[in-house]
This record gives C-alpha cells, sequence and structure tokens, in this order.
C-alpha cells in the first residue's frame, strides 16, 4: 500500500504489538458502521438543516440560535440523552446583518458585491455620497490629516490600495496526491508558517502591514470623530468570492466603530482606479444591521450517548465541531460540514444500537471563530485551566476527543498531535478502511481549531487530515460557503470512519494513551 | 522550432518561393514597432477608459456610447483621419440597469448577487413576495397551469432546477502548450461543435431542452398575464460569477416581459432547495432599468491613417474588434481588449509615423453580440452583400481585415480562415516576433465574431489564436469581466504583432490573395 503506511506498519509491529491484540476491530460492527454512514447517510440533510435553513451563524446571532435549536431537537430524534445547551461562559454581543445594499451610482450604475464587516453599525438609512480615497501609506497625511479635516462629514471612504487581481493558473480545488501524503507522515521538523492573507509576505512587508493597520486604527478614530459615513475595505478573493472577518468587537463594552464594508476586489479597485483618475465616483449604501445584548453567554450543543459498560460508562469518548460561522453565507465547509459529519457518525451508532462501553460525548462549539472559545471554556469548566494545570476530575474520565474542521474534503489519515503511542491504534482501526482512502498517519500537529483546547491541558485531542478541496481558495471564511460546496460522499465517507473510531474508542479495554502533561503555561 | 512552424516553412519554400521576396518584412520599422508597442504603450489606458470610465457598453446604451465618444476623440488624439461614428443600420432600443436591489429577507436576511436580463423592464419600484417555485418540466403543470390560475398576482417566481455545482480541479486559466499549438496547426477534418451551455449535452437532453425552453415562453406569457411580479432565473457560473444574457427583444416594438434576474446559482439553489423543503423563502426586490429609443441606429467608430503611395491610398487595410459588450460588468476581455489593442495598433503606427501606402482603417464595432450586426452592416454597405453575392466597388480595394476578439490572452498565431495562400505571408511576417510566442499558423476555420462579415463576401478576414486565460471560465459576459482580467503584458504583444501585420499589409506589393468568391447564400 502507500509508503507512509507501510513505515507506520513496521514501527507498530516492532515496538507496539502489545496494542495489537486489544485494539482489533470487529468486523461485523464495522461492517454495520459502513453500511449506515454510506447507504443510509442523513449527512447532506444535516447540512442542509444547518446551512441553507438555519443561515449565517456567527456567534450569538439568530442564525447560530436556529442551528443550535434544530441540532438539539435531531440529537433528541436520534436518541441521544443529556441533550442540552450548556453554557460555556461569557461572549458578547450578538449580530446579523438585516440589509445590505451598495452600488456605484456615477459615473455609472453598477450593483457591488460587498458585506458588513461583522459586528460594524449600519448606515442608519441610505446613504448617498462622492468616494473620497486615502492612501493610509503616507505617514504625513495620517498625522496631520490636514487634507481631509472638517471635509468628511457623511463622506464614503476608500483606502488606496496598490493591488491587482491575477488569472488563477491552478485549480481552485485539490485532493492529495500520494506523495504529499507522504510527506504529510513524515514527522515534522519545524512548525510551518501559517498560511493566510500574509502568506508569503517577507520580514519587510509584514512590518509595513503591521504600521499600516495601526495607522488604519488611528485613521478609524480620526474619520469617525470626522463623522465620515460609511468606510471601504477591500476583501481578499476574485471572482465574486469574498473571503470577510469583523471589523469591530464583540465585546459588550465596545467602543463604537463607523460603518464598514468589506467589498470584493473587483468592486473595491474599480473605485480606487476611478477616483484616482479624477474621476468623481458616486455611492449609495443602506445597511442595516442588528446586535443582540439579552443574552451575552455562549452556548455549546451538548448530547450523549450513554455508555453501558459498568466499569467504563462513567468514561467518555467526545467528539465534536463547531457550529458557528462567519456571516457572509452559511460556514458550509466552516464548520456546518463538521458538525454534520459529527452529527451523523453519533447517528450512525445510535441508529445501529451499538451500545457502546464508554459514554459517548459530542459537542457542537461556538464562538470558535473568535478564538475557539467554546471549546475552551468546556474544557474550563469540566476538565481544567491549561494556564495553571489546576485539573478537575472529568479529566481522567476523557478517553479521547475528535475534531472535524478542515472543510467538506474526506478524510486521508490523522494528525497525533506528537501522541505517538496512538500510531498503532489508529493504524489498526483504520484498516478496515483502506479503500475509502484514509490510510495516512502522521504524529504532526495541526492547528487553529478546537482540538488544541484539549490537547491544551493533555487529553489526546485529534483533528483529521482532510482533502483540501477549496477550502483556502473559495470557501474558507467567504460569501462563496454555501451548501452548494459540500461533497456527499466525502462527508458520507468522514462520518463513517469517525463513528468507528468514536466506537472504537468508547470500547477499547484501555483509554487511548496519554502525551505526558503539559506544563502550565502561566497567564496569557 | 515548433513542429508545425517548420512543416509551414517547408510548405512555404516549395511551394510559394514567389512570395518570399515580397513578403521580406524590414527589421528598422519591426524594431520601431516593437519598441512602441512594448516600451510606450498606452493599451492599458485606453482599456481603463473603455471599461472601468465608460462602463457596461450594451449595444445602444449610454455605456457604449460613452465608450464610442472616447474613442472617436482618442483616435483624433492619435492623429487619424475621417475618424466618426458611422451608421451601420437600424439596431433597435439601447437599454441599461439603473437600479439592481435583491435579497431574501425570509427565512433570514441574505443579499443576493443577481442582475437584471437584458431588455427586461424593472419592478416599478421594491416588490416583496413569497417565492412561488414552478416545475417546468411537468408538462401537465404547464399545460394547465390550474395549480397558479390567480395565485400568482405581483409573485416573485422560480423555476425548479435539478443543478448542483461541483468543486473545479480544472484550472481556472490557461495557455496553450506547444502540444495544443501543433493540433491547432493541423488542418481541420470537421467542423469542432461549439462550445457553450449546451455542450456535453447528448441528442435526448438536447431536445429536453429545447422542448424545455419553449414551454418557458409559454409559461413566460401565463406568468405576464397572470400579473406575477418577478422571474427569477439561474445564471451559468460559480463562486459569485454570474454569465448573463438578454432576456427580451431590443427590438422596438418588441413584445412587453416580466422583470427577470439572472441569479448566482448559489443564491439560486438555496431558494429552490428551501421552498422545495416547505420552507417559506420571501424576497424583496428594487429593480429600475431603463430603455432608450430616441436613436434606434446602431454606429460603428471608424477612424483612418490615409494611406500615402499614389497608387495604392485608395486601397484599405481594415483592423478592428466589438466595443459592445454585455450588461453586468464592463466587457473587459469581451471586448475592450481586442478594441483596446487595435486603437494601440493604430496608434503605434501613427506615433512612429510610418506613413503606410495603404490606408488602414480601424472599426469598433457595434451589436457584435447580436449576431454581428455593425460588422454586417458595415460590410453590406461598403462592400457587398452576401446573400446575393452582389459586390460594391470598394469590395475589391481591401486587401484584409484583422480581427481580435478572444479575451486577453497574447497571440499565439492566426487563423487562415481556409485561406492557405496566406500562410507563408503570416509566416513571414510573424517571423521577426518569434520570441513573443505567436508562431502558429493554421488553415482553421474560427467563428463567432466579426472577421466572418467579411469573410462572407470574400474579403480575407482573420482572427487571432489567442491564449484563453479565463475567458470561457469566468470572463465572457460574465459579470466578472472588469479591468482586472486584462494582462498588460499580453495586450502589448499583441498590440505590436497586430500593428506589424497591419503595416506589413499596408506595404504589400499586392493585396492579401483570396479564397475564390463565396457563392450567393440565398435568403436567410
Amino acid at each position: 500500500m502507500k509508503k507512509h503506511f507501510l513505515i507506520l506498519v513496521a514501527f507498530g509491529a516492532l515496538t507496539l504489538t502489545g496494542f495489537a491484540q486489544q485494539d482489533n476491530v470487529d468486523p461485523v460492527i464495522m461492517q454495520k458502521i459502513r453500511n449506515e454512514g454510506l447507504n443510509n447517510s442523513q449527512v447532506m440533510k444535516t447540512a442542509f438543516y444547518l446551512t441553507d435553513v438555519s443561515g449565517p451563524r456567527l456567534s450569538n446571532s439568530p442564525g447560530l440560535k436556529r442551528a443550535q435549536d434544530w441540532a438539539v431537537n435531531t440529537l433528541k430524534s436520534y436518541g441521544l440523552k443529556n441533550v442540552k445547551l450548556e453554557p460555556w461562559g461569557k461572549f458578547g454581543k450578538g449580530w446579523q446583518v438585516e440589509k445590505n445594499y451598495v452600488a456605484m451610482i456615477a459615473p455609472y450604475y453598477h450593483a457591488i458585491i460587498a458585506t458588513p464587516k461583522a459586528w460594524t453599525p449600519g448606515t442608519n438609512g441610505a446613504v448617498k455620497s462622492d468616494v473620497v480615497i486615502i492612501d493610509i501609506t503616507k505617514i504625513d497625511t495620517i498625522l496631520k490629516m490636514d487634507p481631509f479635516k472638517g471635509k468628511l462629514k457623511g463622506k464614503i471612504v476608500i483606502f488606496d490600495s496598490p493591488a491587482s487581481l491575477a488569472p488563477t493558473f491552478r485549480a481552485d480545488a485539490n485532493r492529495y496526491t500520494e506523495d504529499e501524503l507522504s510527506k504529510i507522515a513524515e514527522p515534522q521538523t519545524a512548525q510551518p508558517a501559517r498560511q493566510g492573507a500574509g502568506a508569503g509576505a517577507n520580514a519587510n512587508q509584514m512590518a509595513q502591514l503591521r504600521r499600516v493597520r495601526a495607522m488604519r486604527t488611528q485613521i478609524g478614530e480620526f474619520l469617525k470623530a470626522e463623522g465620515a459615513g460609511l468606510l471601504l475595505s477591500m476583501g481578499r478573493g476574485a471572482h465574486g468570492t469574498l473571503f470577510t472577518t469583523n471589523g469591530a468587537s464583540y465585546a459588550e463594552d465596545a467602543a463604537p466603530v463607523l460603518p464598514e464594508l468589506e467589498m470584493s476586489p473587483e468592486d473595491y479597485l474599480r473605485i480606487v482606479r476611478l477616483v484616482k483618475a479624477g474621476i468623481k465616483v458616486e455611492l449609495e449604501a443602506d445597511i442595516k444591521t442588528q446586535f443582540f445584548n439579552n443574552d451575552l453567554q455562549g452556548y455549546n450543543v451538548i448530547a450523549e450517548i450513554p455508555g453501558t459498560d459498568k466499569d467504563l460508562k462513567d468514561e467518555l469518548v467526545m467528539l465534536g465541531g463547531h457550529l458557528d460561522s462567519w456571516h457572509a453565507a452559511t460556514g458550509a465547509t466552516d464548520n456546518a460540514a463538521g458538525c454534520a459529519v459529527m452529527m451523523e457518525a453519533v447517528r450512525i451508532i445510535a441508529a445501529q444500537n451499538l451500545n457502546p462501553k464508554r459514554t459517548i460525548r459530542i459537542a457542537l462549539w461556538s464562538s470558535e471563530e473568535q478564538g475557539l472559545f467554546g471549546s475552551r471554556g468546556y474544557v474550563a469548566n469540566h476538565f481544567g485551566n491549561p494556564r495553571t494545570m489546576e485539573l478537575k476530575p472529568e479529566h481522567e474520565k476523557v478517553s479521547a476527543y475528535y475534531n472535524l474542521d478542515n472543510g467538506t474534503g474526506k478524510i486521508r489519515g490523522i494528525y497525533l498531535q506528537g501522541n505517538n503511542a496512538a500510531a498503532p491504534i489508529f493504524q489498526t482501526w483504520l484498516s478496515p478502511f483502506k479503500d475509502l482512502d484514509a490510510t495516512t498517519i502522521t504524529s504532526r500537529n495541526t492547528g487553529g481549531t478546537d482540538h488544541l483546547a484539549f490537547d491544551a491541558v493533555g487529553i489526546p485531542g485529534f483533528q483529521f487530515i482532510q482533502d483540501g478541496i477549496d477550502y483556502n481558495t473559495r470557501t474558507h471564511h467567504s460569501n462563496m460557503d454555501t451548501y452548494d460546496r459540500l461533497i456527499a460522499d466525502d462527508l458520507k465517507q468522514s462520518a463513517t470512519i469517525i463513528a468507528a473510531l468514536v466506537y472504537n474508542t468508547a470500547q477499547r479495554q484501555a483509554k487511548i494513551p496519554r502525551k505526558e502533561l503539559p506544563k502550565a503555561q502561566g497567564t496569557n
């Protein structure tokens, strides 16, 4: 089979044969799981309700509440127990878009693709103004602001940009090749640089970026004081795809900011070019956003398949994904996909009456997008404090936590997060699914999502290797993260494999081995 | 060099040596053209004025008029003579979008990416309604319409669709490989199937498509009679890219139709899924479109660099592209690119004071998108009638017409349109530009644009082989056909090569050889 897989087989055979027997899988049960997951799947129906029906699911928004309520009812309908919305701590304000209209009306009419930045206010009715351009790289202008003083009341303001777009000679979507998986299977030599907006920037460019960001805050305050009407920002993306962010804090006491729209680069750059050529550009906009501060708590959806073994039923296997999303679409790949797969995994186990020995607990987190708050809060409430490493009794009870949060792509393997003792276990447990292409086991870490909350207190937390598809190019935090982006076969595969792993974890004689406990982090 | 190029060299050397001497190129002039085209280029400035500044350029719209006026003034500023807007015949009404707002307001708010279909009316103020779905494949429903009778007054209507979107594992943009160019260089064995919306459909599917289209017209009339408020159609495309069409006739006496929006598939399919799941979907829309019927004539921009040779100055070399575009963007690749390149080609020749022997005449056509009307009208007025093959005296004077209309991609060669006698001429004329990758000469035909108008009356009309870039995937007739899609280096290359070819055609002792005159087509 695959090279890296063979290496790990050899590794397991030589050094960890003791695990081999206890990690044997029950082929009858595995076949039941496979049949339920691949042939009776509900995963796309679940995804439909979490995306199309619930809408955008920004933390503490009505959309998230709809999805949470639907998930609670649906998990109950699967026969799960102790189904509840469990508060994890204080988050802040909810927010949603209630009207989003902006268009260029001079030199000619052109509708604009844009979205309000999260947690920014609306325009308080329709506004209309010519566009004023500010070059925030010009320090003198920033500091003195003489050219703009008293001239910005009600104005729509754009920031100069030297950006241009280029055609994409690489496919939007891809799957891992065997070669790429082999590389992932190799031990990590150094933490890879985080991909993102700043990817590819050198040290100087990063310094410039930080300087501009700092100035941008200063200018924001100046513009607010001057009474500007609306700020325009350029979103990352192209061809109508627009990646979104927040434009203000969700904190209860956040300082007020100006209305701000994130625009498609095509629309943004057209305005920049026209204004810089001395052509008067006029825009009209009517943005309405709504804040919700009646309940500042954050909640996770929690549900259980109770364990049935008298000695093991108080122990836990957990699985989860985050239910919150960004606001410009319905968060299909980030992360309705992960939630739908996890809900489907417990549905498979419940539907097949597998009566696990340990209790299986699913969690659909919130506020992942603002800093893994839901999972971190849950871990702090139940398991321990990663800063002090003061642990709670329940800490000892958890065998493992499984997380899925990298889009719609099927599972190609698992990140051990440095927990090498778990390698032969997963090697055995994945072996019945070789034909489904999930064979890579890597000691490497992967970051950015909720398994880190568990890993931070020394509970085995695993995130899967998933085919990227168009997560980084089209969907992750974008206005195009819709139900259409989901690949049914991939989600079915993921749910089937996770159901098997979760079930096996629940049945295993011992808990999943743990890494050495982390040291207290101190305050951070 | 390239295989197909070598074959043609051999062909030329063996059979057409007589041309070799007269088609020698003047290296000093070629260097002047290259320097002006590559180092002093104005092509992106021209493209900026034709796109960003002029706006969408639908036939007979104010945007087209702005671009035509700018082109007339700019061609005059280059020193061209006889610069004018020349009427080619009656077209019909102009039309433009003046407001384009549509959003889903229940079950939650979601702004929609959509554009009115060309020549459809607006909504006469803001409208709001739940969405009614019609499955037009169900003949019974279509014919009886009982379920809808009397229930559609003011309603927003969507048509059911079984479509779904898939990730794109092929790059949006590409350039021709040497292999692909070699294939293009081979003689055509059969007319290739036209790529387009129906590409890949089998005969049954095509029949179904035609049946549905026919029913759609019937239903349109029914819906109009029932007083429906707005029709929704699904545009081709994905990720925010939306390909647009017309929804009604531009004819002066066109029958009135309902307002109709072409929507991004993501927004369209979400509504279809929700409505089919029994969830009430409400939309609000405010669409304003404006018709212009004060002047129903169509116009081409015409300008000349007068010939300077006493025997040849009454003869012509023509070059052109169409200035009209679709309405959802600014028609950058279709076809501001071609117009900017052609304007740049004559600018290069004028700026370098090359004083051509024959007169060089540039034409920027209109109404190409509705059926090559501008070029066909011009040809009929000046050169002859392709149906009867009654020819006018000017027919004899034209050496060749060069056209550019396949996007932003650089020139990789030329289609001879079956005029094989021209092969060795272009082989010689392209030879100084080998380093610019424009080496392929093919006897093949290419269709779909204005050189056909000339070819139809037996005047040599040539269109170039161009790298596709993202013309078919992202830009051709889409809402994303913006200035951002233009590649400056490619446009400079095209302008340089066309300037050289046009100049050489003007200097050549004889006119470009012609194919046998076409037979009269009869009425069609």
